[in-house]
């Protein structure tokens, strides 16, 4: 029986990922609630990103900026470019602070069931930015799915031409985690993989 | 690494429940990717309820109309008042189209321990409603946790001087469940209160 406005409200909410219908109906009595200290500035801040926010042309990531921060820092080797499916994958590599070169943005996986072939996919110009001399090793940061590897995969063998250097990441136990608790597959590849110490 | 106005999105929906800082950094990324079809229309939704919605000065509901749609719809019982904590649980009542009365929303619970006294919630407004001789019964509907049964309490001890007919929701078992999963409070209460069939 709420108002117009406030079903509006609840629908939209209902559509984020991780809110059904019922935590969205939560949220929006929460944003009320809080109209001064929350709502309001909920609305500012989607406004202002919707209007600031920008795809990088470079390397598909999103910034206030064109090309992004990243793409224009002249700290980061130029020669190093990371790809990744997403832009979180992106942001979850920033956040270990432990690469300093520069990325790519497939904007997802290779998928036959869902539709999505390789032109759907930002690859075109990641060759291209792959057959600049400047380039010396291209990173395939994908996720360790079927999808994920089927993707950096066809990535590999586009790249294969230019003659840069690829790699991947390694696979093996996850820092912290038991051997008890891992699949099949990540055991094998970690014993594959062993290192002398 | 994302641009101050997508960090400041993130931690505005970090802050609505349900969401934690990774969901609010996927939930923000998947605002972006639909700029048009989520991101505009959230925003603007969000403007629209922060300058439509009022609580409604009779019985605390919220509504783009100060009286709400139900104090003032001729149709319903005005002799009739269901006591609820919060605008959620009038929601849930009006869902089930089981109620043709009008409502009370007290605002929460009493609670010692989070410092919420009688003067925190909206008793001294339901007192005088329920001094209009038209009111024939209040039914306390606040939860059947320890604070909405304490709150429940007070609010018909308050009543009590009226002289209006107090009554609270049964305790029984719920549709749909299985005795074996119920706690001994409610299978106690079910069977004290058996009725023939």
């Amino acid at each position: 029986m709420p108002g117009t406005e406030i079903e509006r409200l609840i629908q939209l909410l209902a559509r984020l990922p991780g809110l059904g219908p019922r935590s969205a109906r939560r949220a929006a009595l929460h944003l009320i609630k809080r109209r001064e200290s929350l709502l309001q500035p909920l609305a500012e801040a989607l406004s202002a990103a919707a209007e600031a926010i920008r795809v990088c042309p470079v390397c598909g990531n999103l910034d206030v900026t064109a090309p992004c921060a990243i793409c224009t820092d002249e700290r980061r080797d130029p020669g190093l470019i990371c790809v990744v499916e997403e832009v979180a994958d992106l942001w979850a590599l920033e956040r270990t602070a432990a690469f300093a070169g520069r990325y790519h943005v497939l904007g997802g996986t290779l998928s036959a069931l869902d539709g999505r072939g390789p032109e759907d996919l930002n690859i075109d110009t990641l060759a291209g930015r792959a057959a600049d001399p400047a380039v010396t090793e291209i990173i395939l940061a994908t996720s360790a799915t079927v999808e994920g590897q089927t993707t950096g995969h066809y990535v590999a063998e586009r790249l294969a031409a230019c003659g840069v250097t690829v790699t991947r990441l390694a696979h093996g136990v996850p820092v912290g985690g038991e051997l008890d608790y891992l699949d099949d597959g990540t055991i094998s590849a970690a014993l594959k993989a062993r290192r002398s110490i």
